[in-house]
């Protein structure tokens, strides 16, 4: 694969031109305006599969999205590699802090990115990265060095829970039968270091309703003499975490993994600095779980975060009215063994109980997901090292995300085979954000850094 | 004054037909559409000034709709009533609910009117009201019996704040001198059962923004890390009160004044059903300030409610976000003694102290207005007290309310008089509503009480 450079080098303006007219499609999934945009992806996804090399693609209906499956099997005897990655994006809003618009990609350049990067919602999370394993397919073909079999499974509903993913795997276990699953919708350290994600934190997304009186009442003369929902919602949100900022639901924590000493120091030696972190988000302190720090927080520990609120006159000027409803969306981050549905239960009953007299508290799931943690010593993440190493010249770091693909639990305990979690975005990408973006660089590293691992996926698995 | 009662039997289907061509007219000033609408019904209103029996009335141009000012100077060393009242009218959306026409009035029957009630926008607030007080002044002149000066201010912008009334006060309180003002812009408990408008509420309302990192965050990767705006806004807004439901900003409750056990039992006596109240909104319970009845909380107890919360993801769906900031309006209802910009400055200082370090914090003062009380025992208050108890048989109860009134506080800062709030509506006339109503029997029963406020007011000002 000494080619694979050059072939990128030679390849490398269609690429993006490919990928940006991937990204001008807003495959929002959680908006149902977009439903017809979303199909469209799934049909461009198909004929890129198909352009690459795939020898079989097909659009798979579900009860939402479909999801774009494609294989290209050589030789039964050899390893499978299944390739996961999602079609759909966030939201764009807030629409009015990009600096250009979400959904006409542009290429400008940032301190990070100095031979540029490509602005679009998207364009990291996950069109990107998802691409990335298309163009790498596509190199092996063309150069007809593929050393084994290939699946692709690409959905279009993993930033709305990936509802129907699980049927479909449960359904398709044959089908999808593979020796190692990879996935690129993590991130790295930097540029510079490499990383691999060992670990994902499960999700429990809830919405919550506070009912007050039954109609928007006179703040003047009902003001005091009746429960406010949303004094009542912030009083419960409040309510959640103690002054050290522990989650307050009984039996939260019962199951919560607790990393050894030895662990936590090990963790500790990944490259980080508070200063750099708190001035990238013009910050002027952290702010978090008494006794952990930073990286702790927002990778082995459950979090419990409001997503969203709202409730009573939002709009220009002043209006004196109680509301009769206010709302939320909150959602938990879980880690290793806390079971996502036993802690929605949990944070129901609890928030149910907590409501005063005088309201009524309705709480509505949403999706979830349970965490994992995949081993160092594998196959899979040894390859996956190897080939960083190759492409970036020094070795990976295993690093444990805050972040959640709540499939990759179910991908285990369906498909019995480990996750490798081989990510190219940056922290400062700001996916999920206004001006979400992807370095070129990262771009052009994934397409030849997957190839590698392709390579000694098949070498370490003949031994 | 004994053949008040025949003038108002002899005269009642004109006086009904008249305040129907009046409601006919859609003065809404909060909306543009019908400006020359308000326009027409100042004129409308000088006219009935003219017929009335005033001797000079004008127009009163200001930078929004007129004011219309009339008066009878019978003797100037006789008292002098300044009457205050509004032609304008509410936006009558969501116009849906009418069951008919706003802008033509219909007499419909109901349980509380047996004799009948027009319904029509106004009809109540304060069309109704306001032109009580000119056929009862009809009435006078016709008879002769007017005894004292008259002075009429009613204006056209009292339900969009009054924006123009301040300075015209301001600038004409040599034309507008008066011993003491009267207003029927109010309510009494019922119609067996008059009641007088002691007190109002003042008002301090604000708009808080919470800020935490400076773009929108992906919660997984950030959650736990740094300050939630959201969850920050819930924690200080809950913080505002305490577990008796005190408001804890140092300093807020100075100087309120507390009234007596006397005051409180004489307040208790107001008939009143917390089953009726809690059934009429659909409430399992009350809720409020420990230590103080529903009808104390809403009226001599000053209040903390949020009209409005907002911030991250509000729209379908889940979207995994930490919001860069969190909004909310905050209205504090005060009691008279408290100053609303001693409030405001107080709230502002507090609410920014006990933001935690991770966010910074704005405060930005909405708009505001002192609370009034008036005094039992003054001429006036006696006055208004012995003409209910003529006309309905039983003395009328002081009553607190919780709105608020701001251009009363004015009136006696510019005008050094006391006002007198003759209310005959009632809370079931849904004002501000739709259906908005006003009773046969109370329009009549207030042109009939009003000349003996003045007969009294003068007998007594001559003691």
């Amino acid at each position: 694969m000494e080619n694979i450079k050059a072939y990128v080098q030679e390849n490398k303006d269609r690429f993006i031109n490919e990928l940006i007219e991937l990204l001008k499609i807003p495959s929002v999934s959680a908006d149902t305006a977009y439903s017809q945009d979303v199909i469209d992806t799934s049909e461009a996804v198909k004929l890129s599969l198909e352009k690459a090399g795939c020898d079989f693609v097909e659009i798979c209906e579900t009860d939402g999205y479909p999801i774009v499956y494609g294989q290209k099997m050589i030789d039964p005897a050899l390893p499978t590699i299944l390739v996961y990655g999602h079609y759909d994006v966030q939201p764009a809003d807030p629409i009015e802090l990009w600096t250009s618009p979400p959904f006409e990609p542009v290429i400008k350049t940032t301190d990070i990115h100095p031979e540029g990067a490509i602005f679009a919602r998207g364009a990291c999370d996950d069109k990107g990265q998802m691409y990335m394993h298309v163009k790498a397919f596509e190199y092996m073909i063309q150069n007809n060095n593929l050393p084994c079999n290939v699946k692709f499974m690409i959905e279009g509903e993993e930033e709305v829970g990936s509802v129907n993913l699980k049927t479909f795997v449960e359904n398709n276990t044959e089908k999808l039968k593979n020796d190692v699953i990879l996935i690129s919708d993590t991130g790295m350290i930097s540029n510079q270091q490499p990383s691999i994600t060992t670990g994902l934190r499960g999700l429990s997304y809830v919405e919550v309703e506070v009912t007050g009186p039954n109609r928007d009442l006179h703040s003047g003369l009902y003001g005091g003499a009746v429960a406010n929902p949303i004094n009542i919602l912030a009083k419960m949100i409040s309510s959640l975490h103690d002054e050290n900022n522990h989650i307050t639901i009984p039996g939260f924590y019962d199951n919560v993994e607790e990393l050894s000493l030895e662990e936590r120091a090990e963790m500790a030696k990944a490259p980080f600095s508070l200063e750099k972190y708190k001035n990238a988000l013009k910050l002027n302190d952290v702010y978090g779980e008494k006794g952990y720090t930073t990286n702790e927080r927002n990778s082995i520990r459950p979090t419990l975060d409001v997503n969203g609120i709202w409730g009573g006159y939002i709009g220009e000027g002043a209006k004196t009215v109680i509301a009769s409803q206010a709302f939320a969306k909150i959602s938990m981050r879980l880690v290793p063994n806390q079971d996502w549905e036993v802690i929605t239960e949990l944070f129901t009953k609890h928030f149910m109980s907590i409501a005063p007299a005088g309201v009524t508290v309705k709480v509505k799931p949403h999706h979830g997901g349970q965490g994992y943690v995949t081993p160092i010593d594998s196959i899979g993440y040894q390859a996956a090292n190897m080939a960083y190493t190759e492409t970036f010249g020094t070795p990976a770091i295993p690093v444990r995300s805050g972040g959640s693909i709540p499939i990759v639990a179910l991908f285990e305990k369906e498909l019995k085979s480990k996750t490798i979690l081989m990510g190219f975005g940056l922290d400062s990408d700001a996916i999920h954000s206004p001006n979400e973006h992807f370095g070129i660089f990262n771009y052009l590293k994934g397409i030849e850094t997957i190839p590698l691992f392709y390579k000694y996926f098949v070498e370490l698995s003949k031994k």
